[in-house]
């Protein structure tokens, strides 16, 4: 199997939340708790601040992240509040095979190297590794959201 | 500095585009181009095919790939059409300090390890790095779109 790329952080986020168990689980929180409450900002190294030029312009980022607190992976998860095992692919769950996480936050502005955003799911230090535009075609209509659907109608 | 993970790919794509030059730039594609034209699978490692279980019920995933024909990194680019330079973060292009690229793509069936995929922007070969399920939290409405919007419209 050909090896991966070696991946560097651009920059970490800052956050409210200090420890994973500061962050409700997304399927828990109240409406819009994330939306609402999680300020925070994205501070990207004097050295790649250059390659935010731009991105002020867009409302929404899409924020790909190292789950640095993540030790180990594992194929089958049971999602918090869920009783079955999924397939880790099957969920955001942190203990994957490759410990990438994917974030879309909503981008409140930008200072040179650090832009301030809403909608923070991460916790304080979260290493950065790529940020990108949120566009029209990563905006998808008429979804099924599988075995996440029915747990929340499950829980109604 | 902090380094940051090093990954392997969980598996691959087959797609009908063989290389870089084969696949048009999204912004010039015809409407719906890649969502009708370009079916393809993404095979995963056998090793990893159990964390596929449940995936089928979600309508889209999202790919996190490496983009292995790129070739050093550049903090501005300009992106294909355009004549102004943007900071790389602004944009979808390859040239990222850390090559990772990232597509929404419909979710058309499952076979063990392998998944039919629609919406296929990728080239054939492409390592592919994470899989995750497409939820609510990734559908954001009232999106704006920046350099790229008022290119969309410039064009018209």
């Amino acid at each position: 199997m050909r090896p991966g790329p070696r991946l560097r952080p651009i920059g970490f986020v800052r956050s409210p939340f200090k420890a994973p168990a500061d962050l409700p689980p997304p399927a828990f929180a109240p409406p819009r708790f994330f939306e609402r409450a999680a300020v925070g900002e994205i501070e990207v190294f004097p050295e790649f601040a250059a390659g935010l030029e731009g991105l002020e312009g867009f409302s929404h980022i899409i924020v790909i992240f190292h789950f640095h607190k993540a030790r180990g992976a594992k194929l089958e998860v049971v999602p918090p509040g869920q009783t079955e095992p999924r397939g880790v692919f099957a969920t955001r769950s942190p203990h994957r095979p490759n410990p990438l996480g994917l974030s879309v936050l909503k981008l409140l502005g930008r200072d040179g190297g650090v832009l301030r955003v809403s909608g923070l799911d991460l916790i304080d230090g979260t290493p950065v590794l790529d940020i990108k535009p949120y566009t029209g075609r990563d905006r998808k209509s008429r979804i099924r959201t599988g075995w996440l659907r029915a747990k929340r109608r499950a829980s109604r």
